[in-house]
């Protein structure tokens, strides 16, 4: 289970959970494998894949997976079923699927001879994707904020240039998360101050092969003409609700939202305890007053103060991207559990500074699930 | 000199330049050293101890150094003669000192035989030490500015409290810096806010064996019974002016000097080009709303942003320090030359917001040097 932990941390975290899967064969050796995010192959798949061609018997060989096999058809099949096809008689697995409709593989598994034995190191394979499974449970996408800010927290000098901040390497590894992401959100703020396209590009300046979905947010018009105005995909929630927003788009089939700004759509999210993970881009500069990076964070004295933890599958220091660093961190552990992860029923929701939030149409049955599908129609008001 | 450059680099930068050395013998062996900050040896002994030790024949060895060899008995006696004593005959360096207190080495060498050979890839050697050198023309002590903040650059949460932003390990390193420089520095604002003591302890909480003179800055009173009231080789400045307070601490013989805010004293320094490295302590919290670490930095627009870079003799990563990070900067070469480094005479000294700066009385022939003695006696007025 130690190797599949370790495989598990090299993957890459979104709308699936960092999964890592290890072939014990009869004669001791291990071959790892690991899941790199929604779209590619099953930790358990690399790991056989990996094993047949180190020539292991897997009929006499154990499989040790972090996550309980999956029992459902996204844009994978099932692994239970094919880990039965493969030959697998013995499987190990840490934690059980929380999601309703990928669980059920140990069942199928068993149904069909298959020793399993589940909850070992249950408690680290839990915590690595402690955000991944409140985010199900909650029953909304997996929500990662990025700041690209100077050295003193400023995303725009006092007169509100900003372009850039960041360097162009910063930007193109920003553009690589676009990528991999279904949705990338945006106040209605951000909207008509920068007219962005909140398009995924490749470093040479081309639209990259997947694209998220525009998603803006807020009670203001997007201004006609605007490149989100004309783009037919463009989601607009009309909401300042952070979490009426989430069920919203997990309503909408989307798995994994990149939250963009600007300040006070980000302070609204930390303070809601919706941020699961922080990608923070911080350019060498100094620009003292400007606009800071956050608003309405609702933090009054210290001991309140929002507390992260360099993401532990990942670097253990800051990487350089050109002059800038980059730093992946994640929330550290509320010790009185008060931090909100949306997965409380009863939480009076954060609001973002201004109006109350009108009533918004209850979100259907969230479609959460390993494999999101890329979205067809839009929901809600499009553009 | 790749080698004694590649040594320099690896010193503490402070009252001293770096420097390093290397000692090339006749059979191609190079045995390098260097200087490790004031009070200890300079880098041409550090390489004659190693060169010795390896049994090289130095009458026949080459001493390559990035720096003049000093002709001044500071703390250290001159390496000049010190390069005599040990049968040095060829001596490479790359540029000459600066400090014309500790100049004309080369001169004593070549008077005594020695064949000696000047600007050897001066330009990397001055590149290395631009600021030191900058400091020492302008006649003022080396400028370290020292910031920690939250990861939004906030100093202080909503209500003031700031007890303790960084951590334990952050603090203890801080502390190491602090017992090595000559003086720290904070405005009237800070001391009056905190009391601070401003001494240099160590790791277990005990006063450092060296420290420094505690400096306040500005026209405010100090609290009767502060810690700095009472602490008899507290320098008060009078002044609002960052050139003319160093100017003042290199009369007092502060070769280096910390400052340690608060954000209106760290905002000028920084606003008048005068800090000539950055030491940035971030602990993984965020506090929204809160004191910025830096205040009337005079930045209008992005193009006018102060820029850093990484200082080349460190770690090209921030490093960990326990959760937080720590990020060594040292200001980006202008290109416009606007930048200040206290070298002009003629330039309009920034002043921190408020009254005019009443005058000072000049500053007596500054005596920055190599060594600088430590304090004995106050000057200006003391407490």
């Amino acid at each position: 289970m130690s190797a599949a932990l370790e495989a598990a941390a090299r993957g890459e975290r979104g709308a699936n959970p960092l999964v890592g899967a290890a072939v014990l064969a009869a004669d001791g050796t291990v071959v790892t494998g690991w899941h790199r995010g929604a779209g590619t192959s099953h930790a358990e798949v690399d790991a056989v894949q990996r094993a047949r061609t180190a020539g292991i018997d897997l009929s006499t060989a154990t499989m040790v997976v972090t996550l309980e096999p999956c029992n459902h058809t996204g844009r994978s099949g099932p692994c239970s079923q094919f880990l039965l096809d493969a030959g697998i008689r013995r499987v190990v697995h840490a934690i059980d699927d929380p999601n309703p409709r990928a669980s059920g593989g140990a069942a199928h598994l068993r149904a069909h001879g298959v020793e399993v034995v589940s909850g070992v190191r249950a408690e680290e394979a839990e915590r690595l994707n402690a955000r991944w499974i409140a985010a199900q449970r909650a029953a909304r996408p997996y929500v990662t904020l990025k700041l690209a800010q100077s050295l003193d927290g400023r995303i725009a000098a006092a007169d509100g240039t900003s372009r850039w901040i960041t360097s162009a390497e910063s930007r193109a590894h920003a553009h690589t998360l676009r990528a991999r992401v279904d949705a990338i959100l945006v106040g209605t703020g951000t909207a008509l101050a920068d007219d962005p396209r909140l398009t995924a590009r490749t470093p040479d300046g081309r639209p990259a092969g997947a694209q998220p979905r525009p998603v803006v947010m807020g009670f203001r018009e997007l201004a006609a003409g605007s490149h989100l105005a004309r783009d037919p995909r463009t989601l607009h929630l009309r909401t300042r609700d952070p979490l009426t927003a989430l069920r919203a788009l997990a309503a909408a089939g989307v798995g994994h939202v990149l939250v963009e700004g600007g300040a006070h759509i980000a302070g609204a999210f930390l303070a809601a305890g919706l941020v699961d993970e922080l990608h923070l881009y911080t350019a060498p500069i100094l620009l003292g007053d400007g606009l800071p990076a956050l608003a309405g964070l609702d933090v009054g004295t210290l001991a309140e103060a929002h507390r992260f933890v360099t993401d532990p599958a990942g670097p253990a220091v800051p990487a350089r991207l050109g002059p800038d660093t980059f730093h992946r961190l994640v929330p550290a552990v509320a010790h009185d559990g008060e931090q909100s992860t949306g997965d409380e029923g009863a939480r009076t929701p954060a609001v973002i500074a201004g109006t109350a939030d009108p009533p918004l149409s209850p979100a259907p049955t969230p479609a959460v699930a390993h494999d999101p599908p890329r979205l067809s129609a839009p929901a809600l008001s499009s553009h």
